[in-house]
């Protein structure tokens, strides 16, 4: 059985990956998945992931197939189309039913769904007792060429086909990829007739999610682009379509009618047929469980409902210290001080780093690891499925990407909060933008802010980052001045939920600075910027955030004394945040309406602070009250005009 | 003999791996490496690449001790401080003699080798004849735990000491590294005893330097990290100052004077001290062959000197056309219509793409696949070591980080130029930053710019990516707006040189734009932005760049027809270029000193555009034209303050 839907029809798209995972399609869909079309968000379903989202023709076609109700004749007929309603876009997409991540950009799926398989892994370890499995659900991934961690309920899925869109994989690859995957810790299974040996692949399926086998697996499946047509196994078939004769001679070798398009005839239609009612039943199946389990296991079960119903300890807020020490403190630091009892007493959330624990200081007293039981390593720090700190190793890529199947598994089940230095949040990028596309709940501990990373070198000094990430959608980047800042920070961060705002950098330093105790202030955080230090008189506005908010203080207590010129201070932690709010605070914030200037300081590029006036470089009171100075006297004659950009 | 240098008075610094690799150094630089420290950039030499730049002092001692003369005592001492004259930084930086690339983000310095192997690759298929190895030099790498393509002048040091930031390698990775490495079609040779056994290490380097291999060359090599100290194989040994005990005990079981610090024994500097004549023996010999080759094969001889001098075809400029057709012409299309003949004619360009050769439009006729002359791809694209065109894969991250060592290889002998969408120039950029940092002549072609790639929906829709490339110091993002600015925007990307500019992005659609012949001008791409179009009685300046060049045009001739308001257009294809022009001259372009507003039309995030002054978001000429009448009469009734930004 093939898939030769809408492939003559659409200008693009990616028809002959499509068809020759058909294959899969059946054994996933039909036979080896538990899953409920007609309840898509049921907490205990298997979740599939398809890593090759370009290919996701065959995703929508078995959705179509399989009873989703969202997913219509006519929405199907739209795949690849322009529609703004469509919901077959040219890469599958989270809003919509059945589709559990949006994929895309390739590297990043795999990753997804080992996210997935540790959520599942840590409720299963938190709620499951002996007779009442209510967390047991399977990941599946598939993959195409070019992809290529440890968990028995992850199973990947090798769309082998070889061919990529300059050519046979061994153009660029001539890996052995089984032998790659077996050193790699995976058990591998190899379906060489990935054409038509659906019996095959179901097989090697269902022992994916034998309970008795120890590594994730991984299922090479020899498959044949474009299959059945005149450009199988060709580049051809990959990005372009098919065209008419070739779709035409497809259906001829299925017996099916060659003139009728986008038809489905009745016998595929019946073999589907029965998976909506076969879904409800797991689904039922399952809610019959739970009042047992309620039963059997009061309080666990109501912690389990209350982390599903995606809800944090009512007194959360509470845990977030009121007052801090007040001598300089590295930001990082604070970020602990503000965070361990939130960390120790919420189990919603699940911390990790990339090879960095030392350094960003996030765990909390008897924090344990996530790791298979049955590992031990030589340096001892042994963990459990139970536990909520994950070692993810020096992939910071890879965490982002882990952390994005964590985050959606249920709404607010589970909350991943992941921590690097912020320059390696460039590597990460990818799977940070994917997820503020998604509006996932991820918080980010972003440390060695600012250029306080001095021996490093500039290697290590994300001057331009900061631009990165303010331009990118959704997302809060927030670099708070000091402790009660930083405390100020992770409300908004928190109180994020899926599909209604999205995820946060938290941007802290690594070198001590000051605590401004009476000044800086732990709810305005949340407004983006506001003022810290004001005066009637004032000639100029001077703009900071984080490491330097010390900065702009000291200058404005330097600048009477010495040059009897008075300065207003503000606070500008988040740039979303401040734009978010009504223009007359924006106004009342810059004092733009009494056309004062203003000097952001800053150590960073200065591409976005412009709006808000000017910028400056150069860290002591003297010489920033220099520059200060001249600049507001050529302000005064002129010279520089109002609202005109200038870097001095 | 263990290095022990330093170690205590930094307060930070990775001092236990630099004293776990000590033998390799030895072993590289007393016995294996042909180089010449008194010749430091002596053409043929061996290039070693330390991809686990934070254990750089490995490197520092032993360019010391080799006889490096910029490399004083007094600077080895300044390791890891904050002296900004130091030759020693936290990370290797490309600046400092004996250092052929800055490394420290981890994951490139291995793609960095094999660029660099590349290059002698294709070097040697062009130059080299039988009894004339004109080119015959090797690539070193060394890596640490954590990461891990063909070539046999390339050999990978594995320094496998187990331990990482966090604790032992085990806790992230339990994968078998020989297998899954020869799995990847490389040779593994195994040093079991990495803390003594120089002679094996030797024996092994030397097997990279056998020309009969036909596969990369990787060692494994059992280090053990802050050998000799108590805290040998402690993780506490990373990235913490040894403490003065630790030193001193390790002085101890060596027989050295525990009293003296920073003291090199006699013997230590005798027996490296025949390195800097040795290396010019290497010189002389290869000077002296440099003559017999001139005199068998003259004419390849020129091109070689030409090569090395980084000379291109001095009628470079006159192959690019001089008129473009007329017709809406995607500027992906004109990009080959621009530069085909320079790659035809122009051999130092070695062009790639990863995986999208069909789309980005970068081949010329007869283009040659660099590949291994033994490799036959089931495609049938066949290559030989003299292609110029390499098949990189879906690789963005290895592609740039490859590219950065192709380009240093020597000053302008081979010019690197990349290829993909813009949107895969995020998982790129970690890579794109370092070569920015060290200001690398590379030229990136950055293919479905624009929010044209409808279909493929916001994954591939790089809206925010302008703002990280306009952010990023030393290189230039450019947008050209039809044939003729793309051609004007390959002259400063071609006549970029190392250590004075640095790389550039141009940026190109995949949809047919307007083509502008008599406004648009090549010349003027140079200067960053210029005037399309002028009117004394304008009222507003529209500024737009790339894709959406035509949307200005459109709506200044409808203005003036509908709405009797005149409009200036500004072509803005470049910030950077445009900031480094004259004010007087970045004044006149934008006319802000007769105080008319500005508006910006790019369907990009719009931070950065700030200084220029507003923003607007949706296309149709009368959608476009009204919102300018109202914003312009907000202007002038003053809703709107002069330098205030506004977003529509």
């Amino acid at each position: 059985m093939r898939l030769t839907i809408a492939c003559t029809l659409t200008p693009s798209g990616h028809p002959g990956g499509a068809i020759g995972m058909a294959v899969f399609g059946v054994a996933l869909w039909k036979y080896t998945m538990r899953y409920a079309p007609h309840s898509p968000y049921w907490f205990n379903r298997d979740r599939f992931i398809l890593s090759n989202g370009h290919t996701c023709l065959f995703q929508y076609a078995n959705l179509y197939l399989s009873g989703y109700k969202a997913m219509t004749w006519e929405q199907l007929l739209s795949y690849h189309s322009e529609r703004l309603d469509s919901l077959c876009p040219g890469h599958p997409k989270i809003e919509h039913e059945g589709i559990e991540l949006t994929t895309g950009p390739l590297g990043q799926g795999i990753a997804n769904a080992v996210g997935l398989a540790i959520a599942t892994k840590h409720l299963a370890a938190t709620f499951n007792r002996p007779g009442f499995e209510v967390v047991n659900n399977q990941t599946w991934c598939s993959i195409g060429d070019v992809y290529l961690q440890d968990s028995n309920n992850l199973t990947v899925i090798y769309d082998n086909n070889q061919i990529t869109c300059d050519g046979s994989v061994d153009l660029t690859n001539t890996e052995d990829v089984n032998k790659k995957m077996g050193a790699c810790g995976w058990e591998v299974i190899d379906v060489i007739d990935g054409v038509n040996d659906v019996e095959g692949i179901v097989a090697a399926l269902e022992k994916g999610r034998d309970p008795k086998r120890t590594k994730p697996l991984f299922i090479n499946v020899r498959s044949i682009i474009g299959v059945g047509s005149a450009v199988a196994g060709q580049v051809v078939s990959h990005g372009a379509p098919l065209g008419k004769d070739n779709v035409a001679a497809i259906k001829k070798a299925h017996g099916w009618d060659t003139e009728k398009v986008f038809h489905i005839p009745d016998k595929v239609k019946k073999f589907y047929g029965d998976i909506p009612a076969r879904g409800e039943k797991h689904v039922r199946e399952w809610n019959d469980l739970l009042p047992r389990y309620t039963e059997e296991h009061p309080d666990l079960s109501a912690t389990f409902k209350h982390r599903m119903a995606g809800k944090l300890p009512s007194n959360w807020a509470s845990l977030i210290p009121s007052s801090f020490p007040s001598d300089p403190t590295p930001s990082c630091k604070s970020n602990n001080t503000v965070i361990a009892k939130i960390l120790a007493e919420c189990p919603t959330f699940i911390v990790g780093t990339a090879d960095l624990t030392p350094s960003v200081n996030l765990t909390w007293p008897n924090s344990e690891t996530f790791n298979p039981p049955s590992l031990t390593p030589i340096s001892g720090n042994k963990g459990s499925y139970k536990g909520r700190y994950l070692h993810y190793g020096i992939r910071e890529h890879a965490m982002e990407a882990i952390a994005n199947g964590l985050a959606p598994f249920s709404l607010r089940t589970t909350i991943p909060i992941t921590s690097t230095f912020f320059i390696f949040y460039l590597p990460a990028a990818p799977a940070v933008r994917i997820r503020a596309l998604q509006k996932l709940h991820v918080i980010h501990v972003a440390t060695h802010d600012s250029i306080g990373a001095g021996e490093d070198g500039p290697t290590h000094q994300p001057v331009e980052l900061a631009a990165l990430y303010r331009a990118m959608p959704n997302l809060e980047y927030m670099r708070p001045g000091d402790s009660e800042e930083v405390a100020g920070a992770w409300t908004p961060a928190i109180n994020h939920t899926h599909h209604t705002t999205g995820p946060s950098i938290i941007s802290v330093s690594r070198h001590a600075i000051p605590q401004l105790p009476g000044l800086a202030c732990c709810a305005a955080v949340a407004r983006g910027a506001y003022v810290l230090h004001d005066g009637a008189d004032a000639a100029v506005t001077l703009i900071a955030a984080g490491a330097e908010l010390g900065f702009p203080l000291a200058v404005a207590r330097y600048l009477p004394e010495r040059h009897n010129l008075a300065a207003r201070v503000v606070s500008f932690p988040c740039h979303k945040l401040f734009r978010e709010q009504p223009l007359s605070y924006q106004r009342e914030v810059l004092r733009r309406h009494e056309d004062i200037p203003a000097v952001v300081i800053e150590p960073y590029v200065c591409l976005g602070w412009e709006r808000y006036n000017y910028r400056y470089f150069g860290f002591t009171e003297e010489s920033m009250a220099g520059r200060i100075i001249g600049f507001v006297g050529e302000f005064g004659e002129g010279k520089v005009r109002r609202g005109e950009f200038v870097e001095l």
